[in-house]
């Protein structure tokens, strides 16, 4: 082993690795991918990268953590160290040098990023043709013969050798093109948006620009920063919708927005604002760019979050019939919205299909294309309220569920958002009931490890998923969602009021008390789950179709989902199991293609208008159908490939 | 005599009228049409409205003016007027309730606007045809059956009733879309921008709706408030360019900003767009509206002026080749300039045709149309630039004057902007040398009243014209601008080192010395007139015409220019004086115009691009007709009109 590198774990985020000796812990930080807020940029000014540094013996002995590791603590770190924080172990990471194996606690206010796990859109294949373009061109200067404008003089040569037309010019780009041209020779690449607008021009041959599609959601926002010169998403981030503080969900929120009528719009227009500026300084930082450098954004969000991103009074959102403000796809003026991108930036807004079924569900269906199959799909988009799309290349429908946010963790006793230490994957033995789980942020699974190392926390909604999956095949649960009474284990407790499950047990978590599950969680799940089934059934009866031909689970939370325990759990009719995908966030993925191929954008328009919104609430089916659906499986309905699955003996262990 | 009515005079305006007692002095100024600052509307909160009551008999006995005319001085008034200030005479307007005549004198910090003579639009008759349209529609309620959103359903009732498609939306308009439609019932006025962008809405039936004309002169910015549903002037605001302080030319002001590069631009857009918010604020107060219910502005200026209000780096503006930025019109949201009118309004620039003819000059060919008529006619802008147009409908020149500003009482001894107090006509009689003025703000000549009253301050740009042209006329004057040394008068007071002559003696002035105009004051003039004259024989050579067969001499520099006495003073070449005209501020008239009728934008792009731009300094013959034209009347042309005009024996003695 080299002898002159040491260990360094940071915690929460459970980063570790080798660094040479003598480096600071933020330069441990950035090797190692860890955000730690450092205003100054390292120069010991801005006291804001405080971190503590843990004692004692971690990872079964392999790292001895101890304060004489660090350098020593000198008086500069007074002015932002006091004493009793530094009894505590607290140094500067700017200052403090690595001498020996270190775990370092990152505090919350020090962590440059909101630690939460990262959404992340798969690298999508589209053909490359982005909403923002950059030519190259070199100018010939002007005399006094022949003193034309400087714009006048780029658009002709732009017309003449790129064949751009008509272009208009952003006041901005106009402010600054005669120093710029001059400075640079006239050699100039040109930022061009939709053969449309100069946005800006840069001195010299530029070859990358950047441009960042946005996820808003309810809970999660999630940035893809990607390079427009070859298509590539370069950085992602993500962080709790700082919209959280004024109501978990979307009614609640436009609650708040009405009970304050402009102000409480405003406070929320402001947070999702500075928390976008926030994450696009942090992907910019990741990728070595100024968020000036974004050209570009394309956000989808639902109804709600985009009504509050532009400032849209939506009290009526709330109200029958919830009508919104505007369908159509939109483009703004970043700086009209506050946003600290490049001065000249467009935000394009995907369109929105119906009051309940926006932006983030036009992502999805430009990102899963079921109007370009043969096969029947049912494409589900699970986050704090789930929504539906139906059909294939001749008919499509969409509609809306109130899942209620049991899936994303909350009103689930145990429940969290997906952040390290939540529990993620769950399997119960059917014979002895043990339970097998794995948190995020620990690469081994429970019964891999020392009880004492799994620090878990809480379980976030694959979790959920799995957990009541897993009990109903081990038989714990029956078809009603109850605990069976007749069977005697360890694992379930039963109290006047309810029973439960337990999961973790005390010593196995962060938090000195056993993880459980109970039957109101599970009450709250089957509603949910039963609602998007019931929904699902809706709109297989309006389509005219007896069974799904594919399932595609979309959702940004956590883990991807596991698609056999999501299919045992009935969050959606029966189908084979060989045809259930689960593809991670595709409303996110909507949003990079759409930034990436403005071809995108043009069938988003399309399709936003011809498919077909369903009111499923005032179906007459809907109540039997959410009712039947509430049992596990469904009361009535026929599950051949469920059936192969529960009693098929090469049930898959774990994924 | 009404009893329950007092005599009140305000100065430095000079207006006055009864006012009934007990009113306040604020209320008096509002009646009477003075502006005073009044930041807290009248609340005594504020302090701004501070003014001075003058003690003492004026207007030859008829006003007694005296404290105790006011109501008492309650404590209230301590908090804002200082012992001292109170010994003086200083009350809060606001306060202070009228009991008896008053002469009341409002400081220069509490004018609401700066007080100079306005520049009026003539009343232009055009097609009206403005680039905001109003629109009303009603509309049908959403339902659960057919909840389309509330842009789509007015875009379509726009598009069925009114052939309007594919209009877009402010971002501003959808923010209060939703809850404006339902207040109002569904029953709203659109206001739509050039068929394509709709700015907001208004509930009910809306008749009146408003843009604002803006001429941004180097040292006067005028504001012309039209009603855009009956195409009248409503109300004229002008105020100084504020950013005389940072230069008094265009050259200065570019140097000012050249010298501390970002801040020093930053600091003359920001006077410049705080000074327009200001005169929209007291034009809008004048027609009894808000600023905000102002949809459009259309602004002209020169190039320099121009580039300024957008911000656009200006410092390649004053080195050869004198390229600008751009040429094109432009429309850019207002509120992207900082300005405080509709938030979703547009700003419609003018086009530039050269480096030195700016948008001004294109508002004052959109205005007199040289391009639509027969005759050959010479347009003169005059301002701290000259510009000039020559041609017809066949083709069209324009160049750039360097006169530098004595037209506008710069750089001339006693001269000074055109403002009350200022000499604007002068008469001299050939036989005596007497001489006879008038003053603005004092509707009797000098000789028709006692000397004390005249209160002459300085000569204005007309006045300046006028005297230099009566001195030739009555023989004081020689050819070559000297002063005639045969002649004995008590008017002409000769030092070693240059000759003047008396305009105003001491006791007729307000600044207790005699006002004059020496022969440096002429040769400065002489210089101007000099390069006008050079400029329009360039161009009529470039053209190919021996004789004008009009001119136009625009400007809004104080009065209107008196066209027999420019032509003696040689300001243009020889013209059948019936067919000299003034027209006073045709670049504001352009202006107005273009705001009322979107086909003179159109115009303006294609005559901007049509009219040729001729550099005079590079000419080889422009410093031998430079030269030439400094004497009195130019040194070789003819002038059969001129020499009608001096020998007629009814030579009009005064307008």
């Amino acid at each position: 082993m080299d002898k002159k590198k040491v260990t360094v774990l940071f915690q929460p985020s459970g980063r570790r690795g080798l660094v040479e000796k003598g480096k600071t812990l933020l330069q441990a930080a950035h090797e190692l991918g860890v955000s730690i807020e450092s205003v100054c940029g390292g120069k010991h000014t801005c006291g804001k990268c405080k971190v503590r540094i843990e004692e004692g013996i971690f990872e079964g002995g392999s790292l001895k953590s101890r304060r004489e590791n660090l350098s020593f603590f000198p008086p500069e770190e007074n002015k932002f160290i006091e004493e009793k924080e530094r009894e505590k172990g607290y140094r500067l990471a700017c200052v403090a040098k690595l001498q020996g194996d270190v775990l370092i606690n990152v505090p919350e206010e020090s962590r440059a990023v909101q630690q939460t796990i990262r959404k992340d859109a798969h690298q999508t294949t589209t053909k490359l043709n982005p909403g923002v373009k950059s030519y190259y061109v070199e100018l010939t200067p002007p005399t006094l013969k022949e003193a034309l404008g400087d714009f006048e003089r780029l658009q002709q040569k732009l017309a003449i050798h790129y064949g751009l037309r008509d272009l208009t010019a952003d006041v901005s780009f106009l402010q600054t093109l005669p120093r710029i041209l001059r400075a640079s020779n006239w050699k100039i690449t040109t930022f061009v948006w939709m053969d449309r607008e100069i946005l800006g021009i840069q001195p010299g041959k530029v070859e990358d620009f950047y441009g960042l599609a946005v996820d808003i959601g309810t809970t999660t926002v999630a940035v893809y920063l990607c390079n427009l010169n070859n298509g590539q998403v370069v950085a992602t981030e993500s962080m709790m919708n700082p919209q959280v503080i004024f109501g978990e969900d979307v009614m609640t929120r436009i609650t708040y927005a009405m009970n304050d009528q402009d102000k409480g719009l405003k406070r929320l227009q402001e947070a999702i604002i500075e928390g976008m500026n926030r994450l696009a300084q942090s992907a910019g930082r990741s990728a070595g760019i100024m968020p000036e450098e974004i050209l570009e954004m394309v956000v989808v969000g639902n109804t709600a979050m985009h009504h509050i991103f532009l400032g849209i009074d939506l009290q009526y959102l709330g109200l029958s019939p919830f009508a919104p403000a505007v369908h159509h796809s939109l483009d703004i003026k970043a700086r009209d919205l506050g946003l600290k991108i490049h001065p000249a930036a467009n935000v394009h807004l995907l369109p929105i299909e119906a009051g309940f079924v926006g932006a983030d569900n036009v992502g999805v269906l430009i990102s899963e294309e079921p109007y370009s199959r043969e096969e029947i799909a049912l494409i589900i988009d699970v986050g704090t309220n789930g929504e539906l799309l139906l059909g294939n290349k001749q008919r499509l429908l969409c509609a809306s569920c109130a899942t209620g946010p049991a899936f994303e963790g909350a009103h689930i006793k145990f429940g969290m958002r997906a952040a390290p230490g939540t529990i993620e994957r769950v399997r119960i033995d059917p014979d002895t009931l043990e339970v097998r789980y794995k948190v995020i942020g620990l690469e081994k699974w429970s019964d891999e490890c020392p009880p004492a190392e799994i620090q878990a926390r809480g379980i976030c909604g694959s979790g959920i998923i799995e957990v009541v999956a897993e009990m109903f095949r081990a038989g714990v649960l029956e078809r009603n969602g109850r605990i069976n009474n007749s069977i005697t284990s360890g694992r379930i407790r039963k109290t006047d009021k309810e029973s439960e499950f337990i999961i973790a047990r005390a010593e196995e978590t962060a938090i000195g008390r056993e993880i459980t599950i109970s039957t109101a969680d599970i009450r709250a799940v089957q509603l949910a789950k039963g609602a998007l089934y019931a929904g699902a059934k809706i709109l297989m009866k309006m389509l005219g179709v007896k069974h799904l031909e594919e399932v595609i689970l979309a959702g940004g939370f956590g883990s991807y989902i596991d698609s056999q325990r999501a299919m045992i759990l009935g969050m959606f009719p029966d189908c084979d199991l060989q045809k259930v995908f689960s593809v991670g966030n595709a409303a996110g993925d909507g949003a990079c293609l759409a930034l990436l191929n403005r071809e995108k954008r043009t069938e988003a328009d399309r399709m936003a208008r011809q498919v077909e919104y369903i009111e499923l609430t005032t179906h007459p089916d809907f109540t039997e159908e959410f009712v039947n659906a509430m049992s596990i499986p469904h009361m009535k309905d026929d599950f051949p490939h469920l059936q192969d699955l529960l009693q098929s003996r090469s049930f898959p262990p774990s994924k």
